[in-house]
């Protein structure tokens, strides 16, 4: 299946207890793209950056097979930049800059070659833009997967319980699932989102790993426990693009085929925080990825008796 | 395998969202022996209480198989009585009274017919008395756990050290791994731990689940997912009983048998916190365990390509 990837193209400057980076190539349609492509899977990028994204970054994602026709270039705008330093724990952090610049006005263009991708991932923008790709799309994919977050829930709750409706997968963090829902407890709080919507509900735990809601089907995957974790930076947003384009892989959308994909997930999310923004998961390939997946089955893998 | 349990048989007066209790029966001793006879292994408690105890209580450790030779009644003295009210997420709790009672001069006592233990479990009290427990047995039992928490970290460092020296398998939280050990990464954690003695190390992370280490080697568990967190007291006892009642029960110790031993030990912590107290783990038996491990199974288990 193809993925169609809508979502920010963006430099960032990242500051850690380990070192600090200039601007550096980031933005989730980055991370996506990227994670696509070690997986092997031809996906679109739709974003839109300024005159001042370099060339290069533009030849890296078409060297690795992304189509990057849906990345609107405004040659006299700014692409935007974020700039944040993380606490000593690297579970928090502080934003020192956000810079929208072109993201501002940003108006999705989805290219003729990219209108018959089957699954579309929309990463976390407005949610009036995210709706407005959906109508752009001549035919409405046949897997919608929303990431979205809590500044969403505070500044365009109406707007986002419409995108919301309109979602087949969400993806949000545990305090996110929370606020939405109005439920501290995480099964309370899927059921709930579930009759917003989404048929299928993705919860984050960072560190705690993650847990896949469907109808009264619950799985739940650890996270690799590691030993440091250098810069978080983009984890979720690999996370989301690992889990989409292994589905794509598959060309499969169930409960089944979403266990595994949400291991591929987590696999190369922990690939993202061990260097710089997108330094790691660049260099790795799917060899890399299949050492990590049996990683995983050592970490998970119990037998006892069930009777 | 005969198991060894020594800790408080107390009183608890405990405070939910959903209810409040009169003084009912507490203790780690308390739930580490129910949970034991819920999987049919021989278990002794060393503990002392006051002559306020109720007969009741002592006749249904007796009835369930528990050896309670080793509680020792002061006749004149009254038992432990901790009280607390846990906030609405019920994952922090004040504690509104402890009257240690009885325990403040615990000198245990083991009975002879406990003196075969291969398996001795020591729950959480006085680095000090767990030492001298370890003394006053005739041989070294086979396996040793300990279960400490923060305050001993606090208050009694040297002598926890030399406790936790002779230790086999240490349970503990995320929080006191790290000040155990000084390092915010569990498994830099895991490993400084495994320095000071313990040959496994399990962190217990509530509703994230748990982590096992040996070694090089991790296994990770969620936690079953609940709709409804109705007390948690005794949740971390029930834990620790669990584990050290399915190893006795299996009669082997090693990294596999543990791996089975931490589901066990996570399904019957689940029963606990669905109703105030021993409630709950009263009621089971061994089939309605085996339904929650294979929930367990279920929630964990995935198929991936690994190459």
């Amino acid at each position: 299946m193809k993925l169609l990837v809508v979502g920010s193209v963006a430099f960032d400057a990242i500051e850690t207890p380990f070192g600090k980076t200039d601007k550096i190539l980031g933005g989730a349609a980055t991370y996506i793209g990227i994670t696509s492509s070690v997986l092997g899977v031809k996906s679109g990028i739709v974003s839109v950056v300024g005159g001042d994204f370099p060339q290069e970054h533009l030849d890296m994602f078409t060297d690795r097979g992304v189509n990057i026709e849906g990345i609107e270039i405004v040659k006299d705008g700014k692409t935007f930049f974020w700039s944040g330093k993380y606490h000593n724990d690297l579970n928090t952090r502080d934003t020192l800059a956000t810079e929208v610049n072109v993201l501002e006005n940003f108006d999705p263009k989805i290219p003729d070659s990219m209108q018959d991708a089957e699954i579309l991932l929309l990463g976390n923008l407005h949610p009036g833009v995210q709706l407005s790709v959906l109508e752009k799309m001549h035919n409405r994919p046949k897997l919608v997967i929303l990431d979205t977050m809590n500044f969403w829930m505070d500044t365009a709750w109406d707007i986002l319980m419409d995108m919301i409706a309109k979602t087949d997968v969400i993806t949000i963090n545990d305090e996110e699932a929370r606020q939405l829902s109005g439920e501290y407890s995480l099964v309370k709080a899927a059921k709930k989102i579930h009759e917003m919507g989404p048929k299928y509900v993705i919860i984050k735990k960072g560190e705690h790993g993650a847990l896949l809601f469907h109808n009264n089907k619950i799985f739940a995957i650890p996270a690799l426990p590691l030993e440091d974790v250098f810069d978080p930076t983009g984890a979720g947003d690999t996370f989301a693009g690992g889990f989409a384009a292994y589905l794509a892989k598959k060309g499969k959308i169930d409960f089944e085929t979403m266990k595994s994909a949400l291991i591929v997930a987590s696999a190369m999310a922990s690939f993202t925080v061990e260097k710089f923004g997108t330094e790691r998961i660049q260099e790795v390939n799917e060899s890399d990825m299949f050492g990590r997946l049996r990683q995983f089955k050592e970490l998970t893998t119990f037998d006892v008796e069930l009777q």
